[in-house]
């Protein structure tokens, strides 16, 4: 049993984004320009949420901080005309090696929620990675914008027939892998949650049961519903009848886990630390990404998220093996500005960030990155 | 001869803590939330006591940052049901594999002292470890809890008469172990224990013979009165002798004196650097645990000390080979914040982190714990 | 497209400096006394053009910050009499190892721009590489300052025949070598420009056809019109073609690059990050001139910028086989302070500290340096 | 030439400290708490001189931090009785292995200078090392303190024969060692010096003849007339002509220098930045010390100045094969607080830090530490 809660939270349920008109985009040049004007709009609890991590937040500090370990080695005189930042994933085009990674709830950061998420994605042509904890339905992201790249995120729900549903919908939806969350088997400690006995509503997540959650002595696995204790590698195969769309594992920290990964089938390895919100105290995915893509040996796709801000973090990841990366709190701050207007700016500021970025390391794709493009300054 | 020291703290003598209502432990969530509250409740001459370390105390501070150069390395999909926190220590079953480390004088965090950490420690399964400078008789705090795990830390006295009375009180009041400490020959040079010429009366220590210690060129010995300067390897034979109970050396910081504590008999080894009291400039504990637990070879059991706030920096201990670790300090401040309930609170939260921690780590026991799941990232 | 910018800056075209008098010289000790009240009488925007740097400017501070990986090892009772801080360069004397990196538009930071600049460093005997974008025509800057060693600093243009011109302009105007800089096939993303939508005027680039660039959408190439995206280590013998001066590649972080600039025929190697101005979380110069001196085995002489602003930070670059060290942003503060006496000062100040550094290493001359005079403390 | 300096600094010649009465001693429980009621009695251009250190003082930090990377290994139960911190300097007893290290105009502190730290140096059976440019003369100084160990440190003047005059007065008044700086060929550049236009007055440097050194452009070297850039290897048998005492070389920072001092019959290797004061970047003297030693072989003693503060900073200096240790700015500033009083005072707690770090090292005397004791936790 968690620590009994305050209360005092309690009235503010719904933790609603207020309504200000958008940010004036014009002075936004980097994502992180997002962030200030983000956090006026968005409901202290629900910034809390968003931003916390878990226990004393060292790893969340860690992530943002590991980049500094790396150089990148450009390389001059290469002639690189036609820089082209599009990808492959999955087997089909991506226009960036960016998507957006899954985060609960976009409706705490503006009412259009995954909406307005989802169609700036879709302009974009960047992958967008949808939360089994969304705040819009399954079908309902599905249909705000036809023709987008579209995954879903699942966390195995206690019952199983409810996870079952919750597959069998984002398949039929056209959603085109399924994104399994592997590092969740209770929810991580999190001070910030806690403090505020969170609680978004009964009726806060869209494609799950009503439920109302609130009692005064309600651990974390109660407030927020998310559990997969039992969960094991064997239950993968069961998972993967479900539906018939490529399985991406998203959490791995470790050569060993990717192994197991890739000898069970998995389309693909999502090295992540879960933005800092899980165990604290482990790696940030990018100091342990060559490892994990030794390990894979191209048997799968690697992808990456954690601290990726600008254009220099995404660049080694390609260069180290990574097929793509994903972030998802810049996401959300860019929403909460100014909603679907505001997640396509932030993607015009990356793929500006990033053919500059190409040009400037001599390399024309992602692709062409390679691992003697980057070199780590400090040991793991 | 230390320098003469001021006296204007001796109006303030006995340092009893105020007597505010207990902290709302519905606000508190980790055992740091308790350090400002219970700063309020002590006495600042206590206060100083027990926050002060050795010299600089730059081991104070390197204690608790030693832990930014381990990750740990969790493992997924492994279906950790039945996550279980209890260990076995010295041969019996402990519900955590946390004790509380001894530390002098509980009553100046609160007025009940060690007989609520006792009632709270047997309360939650824990072993409480007594200090020999302690503001409760031995006998006292056994009769406050009975049935609980109970430790007696002895401080060797000058005479040998006093040392032995010590022991036996200890072994018949029911305490299963002697936790001898090794790293006091002297007291650490403690820069605030002298500014303060710090002396909570006469009677203070309950377990030992009344004494005026004040005189205005009194040095650190005298006016704390622990030194065992002369204590060597070859006088355990006789503390043994004195009590049929398990002997812990308490302090140790090198493999060499690991090696000589098993070949002398003792049946565990404490790895300590006495909270960072004693010498300044020597290792945290948990740099030189595993290099300890190499030397010991499975003869003895081996404990860790130092720097352990939350869950995060409790799971490396037994992964590197530690049976169990100690805190102190943030127990003192959940005494001083609600008496018993705090530390009562305290433990609950330690419980939660931990078997939360467990289930991240994908490992369901402290035992199933193994080095494969941390890693060190910078030399020690 | 990047994203578009405020047009408030606008009404402040030109950014000329203030008309302050010139700052008492007496109190100037070490070039960063400048600084200061160098940003007092810049502009701001000017100010953030010439202080700035590409994307989050890591590789800014890391390169001011890579210096603390190195430790000199100065000898004693050497005698060193005769101290002479002069050196070689491209095979004829300069009177110091320390030069004038180029900078664009010196008429930002006072009326006189570059004509100041060159006086002074002709009166100072060191060289001085004029930019391509400089404040005064290629001619003006010859004529302010016969006889002064100086090069031209070369953009290669969208245009072929403008760079020609440019080249064959410089060396009828006696500048000695042709400076081209290969790590800028398009802009550095720099917040800082983009904020302000740099705009400097029609006029300010003395060398370059009368343009007016800005648009609301203007992106970063067509605010500053730097780009040579399309250049290969093939265009090197064209552009050698056009004049018969020595040719200096600026702009090389690695050994494969001083490699290849050496096999296609470059006088010099000029290790640069372009003032950490062009791609982020590259490394410092001095990071990799060990490894680019080897790479390069004499065939070429090898030069180094970023980060030096005293005599302590220029000592290791001989000793690791660097034949001259360059920098800008000091120069500019000086010239912003007093002009043409500023940068004379700040040359006064660069020789005492050398020539009192050369002493206290016990080496007489630049040249005498070797790699046992210096070491690093931690890994590149 | 240097920079011309401002001249309102000429008002305040002679820079005498003020006048109020000593700090109250009871409240001084280590040397650091001495700096700052020293500051308040000290003029400020004689504590910008004392505190000062060369160019951007890098090295004055680092050497401070340099103790960082060493951490104690204290051994338990070793029965400490007799500890004893006398030791043999030279083949004569030195009470403690702490000398005062040479420092200038002692004067500017107290106005009894080193007539004062003589007196209490002698008192606590401690080596003191007269500076060249003391506040009094050679002959009044060991006047002042009968019996007193006392070496000479010797500044190489210009002329041949005030050195040699300086010598022959320092054996005739029985200091019983020649001190001779080395790394002193030319004034390290100290921008406070600069700035404040330095001058102690005309009669300020008692052992000197008299001169007044004011000049509108006088340089570093003017200023502080300090220089001996012919200074030789060879030159050291001339010296050692002059008197029969123990030469010292002091300055020295490479295992190659400690090699030719050997070489040249020192009969003492110093190791020492000279308190970060001359060339900035070079290392601190604890991260040589043991190359230093394995290079000297025993031949010579060997002792270590540079950021000792407290116990823990000296215990690694035997440990790693020092004979002695030195400090000088702790010593002024108890020499500001209380004059002789406060030396004794501050000798008084190096005492009793030193003795209960003996103990809790579990080692009874400084001769009894090894290589064992420390060890390093980062690369030098």
């Amino acid at each position: 049993m968690l620590p009994a809660m305050t209360t005092d939270a309690r009235s503010r349920r719904n933790y609603l984004p207020d309504e200000r008109p958008p940010v004036d985009l014009a002075g936004i040049v980097r994502l992180r320009d997002f962030e200030a004007p983000a956090r006026e709009r968005i409901h202290p609890a629900a910034w809390a949420y968003y931003a916390g991590g878990g226990y004393d937040e060292h790893v969340l500090a860690d992530t943002l901080a590991a980049w500094d370990a790396f150089r990148l080695r450009p390389r001059v005189l290469t002639g690189v005309t036609g820089i082209d930042a599009t990808t492959t994933i999955l087997g089909r085009p991506a226009s960036l090696p960016i998507g957006i990674a899954p985060a609960a709830l976009h409706g705490l950061a503006h009412r259009e929620g995954e909406l307005a998420t989802a169609r700036a994605a879709t302009a974009a042509g960047a992958i967008h990675v949808v939360s089994t904890v969304a705040s819009h339905t399954i079908e309902d992201v599905a249909a705000a914008a036809p023709g987008g790249r579209r995954w879903f995120q699942l966390y195995v729900q206690r019952e199983r027939a409810v996870t079952r549903a919750l597959v069998e919908r984002a398949a039929a939806a056209g959603y085109e892998a399924l994104c399994l969350t592997v590092d969740l088997p209770v929810l991580g400690y999190r001070d910030e949650v806690l403090r505020l006995h969170f609680d978004p509503g009964a009726d806060a997540y869209a494609n799950l049961p009503r439920r109302d959650v609130w009692r005064p002595d309600a651990d974390l696995d109660e407030m927020v519903d998310m559990r997969s204790v039992e969960l094991t590698w064997n239950d993968l195969d069961e998972i993967r009848s479900w539906a018939p769309i490529p399985l991406v594992l998203k959490g791995i920290l470790t050569a060993e886990d990717a192994r197991l990964a890739v000898e069970h089938g998995a389309d693909a390895v999502w090295v992540s630390n879960h933005g800092g919100r899980q165990l604290d105290r482990v790696a940030a995915g990018i100091d342990v990404l060559e490892g994990i893509v030794d390990a894979v040996e191209g048997r799968a796709e690697v992808y990456l998220d954690g601290g990726i801000r600008r254009a220099p973090e995404i660049l080694p990841a390609p260069a180290l093996g990574a097929r793509a990366v994903f972030t998802a709190r810049p996401f959300l701050w860019a929403l909460a500005c100014a909603g679907e207007a505001g997640v396509t700016h932030g993607f015009g500021i990356l793929r500006e960030e990033l053919e500059r970025g190409l040009a400037l390391m001599g390399t024309p794709t992602p692709a062409s990155l390679t691992r003697g493009h980057v070199t780590r300054v400090r040991g793991a």
